[in-house]
């Protein structure tokens, strides 16, 4: 429903609402016509709900993208990832943690290797060790020296990637990559497509030339290439748009960041799966909401390895099987993508989900699993529509029209 | 997904995408409760792709809409029939397997009787033979004289239905339509709403000025009226929108000229199922999008002719079992519309589809038919999605977002 129409509608009450995400939970049978991960794994705390509630299949961007955790995440949260575009530098800022102001514009960084007519003749400049970016990365924080008003970060990611952020009034975003994308060609200039981002684009180029200086003598990495400047705008956050006042327990930075971005209070790191519960309990009369993410079904994924995410999903199931006692409206069960183990990577294949709530009408589905999933009443739909099935299953919407 | 989002994560590769269309492949059971004739029909190559594959139901422009063949395939292509508009004179030029150029506006022509006041007093002149429409556009053809730096092409289609060309520098095709859609009126005056319509109004009204003098003593087919003016504007390709060199294996002009349409090369005419082939195994290399089109799933349904239908399906079939050997990536099977011999025409049914590839999740059809699709994978969508979820089978797109 278009936001402006669902604003009148919302309606506040104590009901809670549970989102528990398991990264990149979709998978693939590992041989043909055999079972997923997710139907492989013993999880009988998941059947229940999905017995009890309905199912369905979510696309989170449209049938056959495959999204990054960004657009994954942002519509789980209802926003639509086509018309909220995060850029590529304020995700990287995000996923390393580091804590972005309005006052910030942040891009990706690769260190690289040009050769002496200045042309690039290794755009990652053999993929350094993340030491040696450490070591790079201190010697231009020491070394420069920028207009006084901006400040800069320069951060770590790992190997030859560095995210570098500026931070200063009336700064823009709208600044081409400087990485030329092919070898034998030299940087390009950074320029801003506005006047908020021809200042800055002005800036970028000082530090580029203070670190071309700085890095003169090193090898292999004696540049970098800068790639997705983007501002951060935080979003309209989920107390406005949904009246929800929103909780995040996740262990990455990445998803605490994006949680941070549409306004949920974001505790400290939970050490474990305990402390994630813990830290649900102490919270639950606070808040209305609770994004729950777990991780590692994503990570298992991509390392390829069919048998750990079958586990990680039984642990996790495990821990479901605490969440009614909190006496919950609405739980959802889902993820932000697929990740099968036999593509070790993000896929478009859409995501299983389920809701629980008393209010939910039971469907058919008697089992947690993409092919029982096919089947529920959910269907197959846009996963930027599941706030709102759960706004509803927790009676925070009235009628539209009389 | 939004066509300028697509645009940047479109990667090229060697996957080759088959497109088999039945055109009106779906259907409605003869009998109540019965089975309709695609569940019918005996398809062993059909069912194994189903069952290796996602199967769905398709909606070609949105639910409850019966499609025209432009906007069927238009959808199939990818393409937003809502959005992208073919003008009825041009489709009834690419129907007749006329070659539009970028300088013509075509429109369809009506023989009709006036009676002596000039009022018209039928639409369809009693719909005349073929043959006297032969005659009759021969006649206007030899006696018509444009303003110089215009051309005209007459085309006879069928009985009293003809195709216009203007072919000249500047001209529009926002003309209205000169048929009253009553008997007993005078047909209206072509106008142009702006200044290159204008001036092609103007050289219409010369044409139509020109063809009452030279069909005064015929009778019942004494002028023609004008409908659907439009100016070929030929669209994106699929090579800009998607990257792929597409090829069209199709024996009717009208499918010819939409595969030309969307840029697609488009051999000579195969003069059957076996000339088909050939095309496609000849030219399999040089391309990496296959368009087949078969046609007579489509004239079977509007004959009303159930069993023709059937048997045509099951011939499909059989040349359908000879694809796999050509190891593409994915092969899609699926309609344009749908056509239930039933109803005689096309029909706002929903198409069973699908997608075979190594990396569809299998679902739980195994049998390719309307109701069978309902329980399937692709769920029930939009067709223009189609050709992403093809992409992405092809690995053919990047991650959105990261």
């Amino acid at each position: 429903m278009k936001s402006d129409l669902l604003k009148d509608l919302l309606e506040e009450n104590d009901n809670k609402i549970i989102y528990l995400i398991m990264d990149g939970l979709g998978g693939l049978p590992r041989e043909p016509l055999g079972l997923t991960e997710l139907e492989t794994a013993r999880t009988p705390n998941l059947d229940a709900l999905a017995r009890e509630g309905i199912c369905g299949l979510l696309d989170p961007v449209s049938p056959g993208i495959t999204p990054g955790s960004g657009p994954g995440h942002l519509a789980l949260f209802g926003y639509d990832p086509q018309e909220f575009i995060i850029g590529r530098g304020v995700l990287s800022a995000l996923g390393i943690g580091f804590q972005l102001t309005e006052k910030d514009v942040a891009a990706r960084l690769n260190f690289c290797t040009i050769d002496e007519n200045g042309l690039v003749v290794d755009r990652r400049a053999g993929r350094i060790s993340t030491e040696l970016n450490q070591k790079l990365v201190e010697k231009i924080r020491s070394h420069v020296q920028l207009p006084k008003k901006v400040e800069f970060f320069l951060e770590t990611v790992s190997e030859h990637r560095a995210v570098l952020i500026l931070r200063g009034e009336g700064l823009g975003g709208h600044i081409n990559d400087t990485d030329p994308q092919e070898t034998g060609k030299a940087p390009l200039e950074p320029r801003g497509s506005d006047p908020a981002s021809q200042k800055t684009a002005e800036i970028v180029k000082i530090f580029l030339n203070q670190v071309k200086e700085i890095l003169k003598d090193e090898h292999p990495a004696n540049f970098v290439l800068a790639r997705g400047f983007a501002k951060y705008v935080p979003l309209p956050t989920m107390k406005q748009r949904y009246g929800l006042k929103a909780f995040a327990i996740a262990q990455y930075p990445m998803y605490r960041g994006l949680a941070r971005l549409v306004g949920m209070t974001v505790p400290e790191k939970p050490a474990n799966y305990q402390a994630m519960w813990q830290q649900l309990q102490d919270n639950y009369s606070q808040y209305d909401f609770f994004f729950i993410h777990f991780k590692k079904t994503d990570s298992s994924g991509e390392d390829g390895d069919f048998d750990r995410k079958v586990k990680i999903i039984e642990e996790i199931d495990e821990w479901v099987g605490q969440l009614k006692t909190l006496n919950p409206a609405v739980i959802v069960v889902t993820g932000d993508h697929s990740t099968p183990s036999v593509l070790k990577s993000h896929s478009w294949h859409p995501v299983p989900a389920l809701l629980w709530s008393p209010y939910a009408r039971p469907d058919s589905v008697t089992q947690f699993g993409e092919r029982y999933c096919a089947n529920g009443y959910m269907g197959r739909m846009a996963t930027k529509h599941l706030i709102i099935l759960a706004l509803a299953n927790a009676l925070r919407l009235k009628k539209f029209g009389a």
